[in-house]
């Protein structure tokens, strides 16, 4: 798809400085943009790049302008970033939805979709399976059988999505991801540890966008949930009967272990670990790889494993990383004390 | 599926106490049981729902049934919270097992399967693989040339066997998980890395049960062996050459590497890493988040990064914990110190 | 395929004891070796293995033999290991490679491809994919559109690649390995997360070699680059925008956050973390589970959560190890102080 700068334009309410009939063949970010792409300039510390950049056309904010002559055709907005991401997104739409079941999938008769649902080729869709609206499942996807899948979202190539489970609407589901594999529970016997059912399911309520490969497993009885609005990365466990709130966001290879209860507005990092059974409230920030073994009240900051308050965290560890000097001074301490004692 | 009190009540021999032609649509944890539900109470902290449960059916042992009258249809057994497991054992059998090569799957004339054995669509099936009888493998699964797998095994959705892997009776393997990738072995050469070819497989012994988006690594040379009776989370590394021993439990996220073998009975924590080319005993327990580098023996319970006696480490934390303090406690000292020099 | 040992010994120059015509119809590392085995010893600690082994063919060093007689044919070479790695190199090229589209795949017309391609059963090829001479694309493999993949290429079963990510010449990709996903980029507004559109893509230079279960994000704009001759293991996390140079080893479940910058010759642990937006070096070594959160310089070693030098935390980790002896010491030296006062 081509576009010319007055097209651009026309979509942002931008001001044009040069040609408007700069043709745009890409898009890519001003630190390396080449000869036909469109870019932007929102921070004062990317003006020097205006003068040189090869790129056909960049929206900047108004006020980074100034008088000097510009190479590049500019497209003047009050917000460049904010100008960018809406023509991104429109750029999105435009890439077109497909719609239909394409041929080698299997759809069970027992099934039902909403309109302009897409299903891909080596898809599988089970018994009793209920789609919505404008669904798009990508190819090479396993639905179990009695699954709800709202409308308007996306499941991409090699999602998995086990027996009862629950997606609501709008909900993006990146590749290879698995919703509703087995919790791990097995009760220890003398001969060897027996599995213990897993009946239950998962359930992802509204906007949840989750990454790829990452791991939701069903209740054991009653469900896993995800709440609305929850963004998940890549990598992710998330086990049997845990429960998460709105709008939280967790960063790739984090882990939560059974039956934790997580709040609203909830920042959890990458790497970080969360043990099984306990509460953590809302607005709490857990930093990378840290692990969490208590219960978080509102606002916490935790950091180390096991996580402590992040900033008395980094304090001590400002001791730990001197530890060597410390105990040089207290070894001198009891070469001191010595001497006074040996007086 | 729908089932009576009285019907339930037989399966388990209990005791009904109520209306014994309750009906029941599903199984719910007592915290969230509604109309319909079948629940359990076997511990004295949830006998206050057994009053005002709106679920239809409660199977309670005996011990904690008082006079009382009850809402619910009561199923008094003696010991209620295995008694639920029977049944939801029962349930699982029930609810039937496929059989039979659908349509679309590609099955290698030079393979060969038991009775009773289902293959999915879209599921591969190479050359000279062997299948045991009842086994299922779901759709979508990649089965290399000359692997076989044993009776009664589960492969969901996804699941990938490289060639000559071997997966023993009663395994159950989750979605997307990867058996017998190549090792992570490689030689430094002045050019870069050459690759170092990974020829031999996977052993799954009997009983062996890993989760979800699992990776074990073939060995080098000889085998990858997962025990009798391992289980294993979700997004687990086990590296090439890994030899794990009976009746372990290993946490989502954990991570072995090379060589490494490991006893009977230990318990591996999630996001634990173990490096290679170590030995770790029989009944060892590794707490969450630890880096083992060095090897364990019989007995031994691990904690910290590198790992050390978890007692040892708690207490050495809790100082790490107070450090600021200790350090305004050496700053006190050096200044009595030369205050007392200087007298 | 069987071999003699006369065979073997052309392959690689080698100077036979014993039999010349003993048949070969497997390999084993020496531990493990048995009947019919070809082995080797390539180190003073394995001659033990020579006289009792029950093995066919043994590739021995020349300087590791002695007089004594030996049961299994030698292979007597200057370098065993180098010999021996050789063998298996053919070996695997021996082990043939597939061509031709087979039944079952979808293949968009507005595909290309090279000479000797093979495309397996259920695999994906969207619009206007080019596909170099030489490249195996396994079965139920997905590859979005405008996907461009180099010459002798192997992608795995399961693998997905979305549209518009480019791979080098001679890469291996293993099964469920993900690339090109959205990358995590979300911006908080008071009525929750709004999706940032991710329309980078991640490009793979030449032989680039990829485990299983692996995710790759796209860049939001430009692309995430892993350089040339790079090795990474399973289950790690490439997140959007990062910039990996060349030769670099990086071991499983590791994490690298948005837009860091890479160098060449690096040497990542498994478990370990980088944070987003900083720069490492060349020829750096990041111990396993280590929490890279600032730049690192050429050559440095790094350990710890955040990560500091190496021989520095280990240092400090002793005197950690010492924590609850070193809080007596003090305990003492307060109360020698005190008494020293109140005299």
């Amino acid at each position: 798809m081509e576009f010319t700068a007055s097209q651009i334009a026309s979509f942002i309410n931008g001001r044009i400085i040069g040609d408007d009939q700069t043709i745009i063949t890409g898009v890519a970010p001003i630190e390396s943009a080449e000869e036909g792409h469109l870019s932007f300039v929102a921070q004062a510390r990317f003006v020097d790049y205006l003068r040189d950049a090869k790129c056909a056309v960049i929206i900047v904010s108004e006020k980074l302008l100034t008088d000097i002559p510009y190479k590049p055709t500019i497209i003047a907005v009050e917000d460049a970033y904010l100008s960018f991401q809406i023509l991104m997104n429109l750029y999105q739409e435009m890439q077109g939805r497909k719609s239909g079941i394409e041929d080698g999938a299997v759809f069970h008769e027992s099934a039902t979709i909403g309109e302009n649902v897409y299903i891909g080729a080596f898809t599988c869709v089970s018994e009793k399976v209920k789609i919505g609206a404008g669904s798009q499942i990508y190819p090479q996807v396993f639905i179990g059988k009695n699954v709800k899948i709202g409308k308007n979202c996306v499941l991409y190539s090699g999602v998995r999505v086990y027996d009862y489970c629950v997606i609501g609407d709008n909900c993006i589901v990146h590749s290879n991801t698995v919703i509703g594999s087995d919790g791990f529970g097995f009760q220890p016997t003398k001969d060897g540890y027996q599995k213990i059912p897993q009946l239950g399911n998962v359930i992802l309520e509204d906007n949840v966008e989750i990454g790829s490969n990452c791991s939701i497993d069903r209740g054991t009885l009653g469900s896993t949930i995800i709440g609305q609005g929850t963004k998940i990365d890549n990598l992710i466990q998330i086990a049997h009967n845990v429960k998460i709130g709105k709008h939280n966001v967790i960063a790739a290879q984090a882990g939560i272990a059974g039956s934790t209860v997580i709040g609203d507005w909830n920042q959890i990092g990458g790497q970080a670990g969360i043990v099984g059974h306990i509460n953590i409230g809302n607005q709490v920030k857990i930093q990378g790889q840290s692990g969490v073994n208590s219960s978080a009240k509102d606002g916490e900051i935790l950091y180390g494993s096991p996580a402590i308050n992040a900033g008395e965290y980094r304090r001590n560890y400002v001791h730990f990383r001197n530890f060597t000097d410390i105990v040089k001074r207290i070894n001198n301490l009891e070469k001191n004390s010595k001497d006074n004692t040996n007086e």
